[in-house]
């Protein structure tokens, strides 16, 4: 058993430099960005919050795992920023050779799962896929809000580019992208934190 | 429908101050100390990937919940550190005061239930509440160990103090403990990390 537990421990202990992968999001109060690991542990608790909002019915605990694990290839791949339209170019291939050594470290019945999971997330085709990416796009959004919309000003993000990136969040959930839209995006629309390049 | 959401997205909102409150616990890297929501992230994750340890059958997503929502009182009542035993002595009231605060910014019917999660874990006689309480005090252990013992030098914690801060550890899981004890315990007394006042 110490064996499997130490492949077990090797993991938990290897993703605490998830903590270490700043976002471009600013926290509520601007102070600072954020880590992946934060952004990670907030959509999570939404997922649980918001789940009677899912378009599809979903396994809750399975949407959370994809949430709180969903970010580890960052690790490696680092973060690809929503707007960097050349990174992204990479982003799939970093991303997958990450996976395949972090989720590595885990037994392989777990190393299967979990992997798998996050190649679900990826694909975003299931209920809790669907619901887990909307959960992963909302969440910048109220920081944005809150911090008088810091990130979108330091990179000149237009509505048309957020409507872009949003494009499946209805997906996950009609109810939770009608309110994002009027009470998140709108708002900074008219005030001009968020550049309008579409009326 | 709109009212309801408010609620929801102003609790959502609010919590992201948790990413605020520092723990004494530093990152595997010694880098720097890790903040409430980091911890609440990796703790649950821990409880997902090692539930198979549980000495009781549990129920994951509401362990996990626990896990994720446990720190939240710490918003008003600030981190009390382990053996911070003054700070102990207001802790309880400190943090129920928080707990009417925050969870009160929820819909009623979630406002009842995810209080009364935090009282459930917080009183750590269900199997959940055992299991979220080993995954709350080996997480620290895990990142102490990797980090040199910063925390516990820093604060010359001994070892009577640490099995003491543990002695409901085992009762979420026996096996987990028992790792714990001679992986990430033993050989920092052994190298002198950790005080030795018991041999």
């Amino acid at each position: 058993m110490d064996s499997r537990l130490d492949k077990q421990f090797e993991f938990i202990g290897e993703i605490d430099k998830e903590k270490k992968i700043v976002r471009q999001t600013f926290l509520s109060d601007g102070s600072r960005k954020e880590n992946d690991a934060e952004h990670a542990w907030h959509a999570a608790i939404m997922a649980v919050l918001l789940s009677e909002y899912a378009n599809e019915k979903i396994d809750v605990l399975k949407t959370v795992t994809m949430l709180l694990l969903h970010d580890v290839v960052e690790i490696d791949a680092g973060d690809t920023y929503a707007y960097d339209e050349e990174g992204k170019k990479t982003q799939r291939q970093r991303e997958v050779t990450a996976a395949d050594r972090i989720y590595g470290l885990l037994p392989e019945d777990q190393k299967k799962k979990y992997r798998d999971l996050w190649e679900e997330f990826e694909a975003c085709e299931t209920p809790e896929a669907k619901f887990a990416r909307t959960m992963d796009h909302i969440q910048p959004l109220i920081l944005n809000d809150a911090s008088g919309g810091l990130s979108w000003l330091d990179h000149g993000v237009s509505v048309s580019q957020i409507l872009d990136r949003n494009k499946n969040t209805a997906k996950g959930s009609e109810a939770l992208w009608e309110y994002s839209r009027e009470k998140l995006i709108k708002p900074n629309v008219e005030s001009g934190k968020i550049k309008n390049d579409i009326d």
